[in-house]
């Protein structure tokens, strides 16, 4: 519990890497998808059910967590892990992108942003020390810088202004992360659509230093041409001797086109929202099982996922528990869609160990056309 | 998987049954409480965790899987059973209790009910022939006679009026129930709060024969002294070698005085609906854990429960959920209170065979001081 964070690469394809990032609470294997649990809970799935989907690490959400316990109060009960019964590793966000897009009145200026709860409209404020403050009383093994997620579209001008506030704002924030064995801050690459901007901020947070590096900004609305178009321009000026995380992406087919464009974290709501409203990944295609067509059909969702939900039910009984809004239904499809995102990565990693990659990706593109969900 | 269902009587306190009930899915230890799977999900639990709280036997609702899916389509998918995946032992009801508390425009005359479905309004009819062979098709371990659950109050005259049409039923049920090995159906004593009916309708039931005996009509509005009375003077009337049910009972105080009385087999929603608004059922009293008392309490839920809830997280996780309205907050009190439910079982079956029925009443009633809610 007390090695130091590191990150090895073992294999690579291309721009592709194979890594092992070691924290203080575990090794993830990379590239790697974090199921995201937002407040202290990954909905619908108990924490030993979560882990045998084969989860290294999960993303718990600051801003909720500062609104609802309270950081505080989790850190008087022995910190996030112990709270919610997950031993393996957590990487917290900053807190920055839920205020943007969930906080009311918001003020924001060089100091920090104050605002109210979306909850109960009592006032809170954050800033990158705060940010900091909080992240350590939850025990987070991954720290996030506190940036501020550019709005999309942005100006230029509007963007590089942005972006050089998330700047200091990274530089206060190293400054005030206080350093725990095994615990890390990674900085976040901001500039919008912009590449020269982009470049800039790479180059800034490289010289501050950060354990890792995340792309921010993203899976805002842009689509995934312009997504992967970023990558490709941002991706090479990360330090490569460490872990680069793609934040809030996405579809199984993003995923795949970033980790080809050299990224090895991810974060999504996807496999856990979608597995509250009926949405299911499979190795065919996404399929919706609130669909008529699934209400005599005994087969499993995905006849070679190996799941608790594939093994134990058919596809009948799903759409029966969708129709009749049990709570068993997202509890079994949310199982099964992070195993399917498991299982992505895993077949990713072994691809990349393999040189096989492209094939990988072919393979898994021509398969996406079975399901009742056209894929992007 | 063949055996005869059977009922063997292992020893006695008073007028309470240590029991042993062999069924076509495994063994019944009694006295039992059957956790309830509407419909054909036992709510927010999956089916390996409902084994794993000590339950041998759920009950499942005729009324709601005719209306969806439709016993039909169960029996084509293989049955109830292998439909949502629970390999032991499953009691229907006979579908009559919710018809007359769910269903819309109902019309009942001699030959059975005719009713609009609650979900969407098609129109549909139940009768004892059609209930045996609802059940039939479900493939449900112990059947039920289909009856009318007479309303209360009900004036004697027509509590006596509804209580012959329901042995008309049972008997109509009897020649209908078509036996397999190991399957068993029971008939339902009715009569309201009325001993003479009470006692024709055991009398009534025991001539034609059942492979066990219900008491029905109870839990209805009565309160605990009134049902005790019909219990009093209806249990002694049961033939002694037989399963003695108590429907849709109750709170862990009632199946205590029921089982000093001689009941073999309950169920209720109570342990899986107040897992869904936050009650909990403990040692020391009913607990509420939306009350803000327990905000930044460490403790378990019980101190003394083995199940994993109480083993793995503190009062406050459990608090942040309920209010954070997480579905992990059903889960994990729904697992709880039906461990609870099957601990209280299991020390009323130890303290029956000890023989020490008595003390262990009055331990229980004198502990249940501690809880949020005060006891009954």
């Amino acid at each position: 519990m007390t090695a130091d964070f590191a990150f090895s690469l073992l294999a690579r394809d291309g721009a592709a890497r194979r890594g092992r990032m070691a924290t203080a609470h575990g090794t993830v294997e990379t590239p790697a998808f974090m199921p995201v649990g937002t407040a202290a809970t990954v909905k619908a799935m108990r924490p030993e059910e979560v882990a045998a989907t084969g989860a290294e690490i999960i993303l718990a959400n600051t801003y909720h967590l500062m609104l609802r316990p309270g950081a505080e109060r989790i850190a008087e009960l022995g910190g996030l892990h112990r709270f919610m019964n997950w031993p393996r590793a957590i990487l917290t966000d900053s807190g920055g992108f839920q205020v943007m897009s969930l906080a009311k009145l918001r003020e924001i200026d060089e100091s920090g942003v104050t605002f109210r709860s979306h909850l109960d409209g009592t006032r809170f404020s954050l800033s990158p020390e705060r940010s900091m403050e909080i992240q350590h009383l939850l025990g987070s093994d991954i720290a996030m810088a506190f940036d501020e997620c550019t709005p999309y579209p942005a100006e230029e001008a509007a963007a590089r202004a942005s972006m050089e506030l998330s700047m200091r704002w990274a530089e206060r924030s190293r400054r005030a992360f206080r350093p725990r064995p095994g615990h890390a801050l990674f900085g976040i690459v901001q500039g919008s659509i912009y590449p020269e901007l982009r470049l800039r901020s790479a180059a800034t947070l490289a010289e501050t230093g950060f354990d890792g590096y995340a792309v921010g900004g993203l899976a805002v609305g842009e689509g995934q041409e312009q997504m992967f178009a970023v990558l490709d321009a941002t991706v090479p000026a990360l330090p490569a001797d460490r872990p680069r995380y793609l934040m809030g992406v996405g579809k199984p087919a993003d995923i795949v086109g970033a980790v080809r464009r050299g990224i090895d974290l991810f974060d999504c709501v996807l496999p856990t929202r979608s597995g509250r409203t009926a949405q299911a990944f499979t190795r065919g295609g996404t399929v919706n099982l609130r669909n008529a067509r699934h209400a005599a059909d005994p087969r499993p969702l995905d006849a070679e996922c190996a799941c608790a939900t594939c093994t134990q039910y058919g596809r009948a009984y799903l759409h029966h528990l969708v129709r009749a809004e049990e709570i068993l239904a997202p509890m079994l499809l949310t199982a099964h869609n992070l195993r399917y995102y498991a299982d992505l990565m895993d077949g990713l990693r072994g691809a990349i160990a393999g040189g096989r990659l492209a094939d990988f990706a072919a393979d898994f593109a021509a398969r996406q056309e079975e399901g009742d969900i056209p894929p992007r």
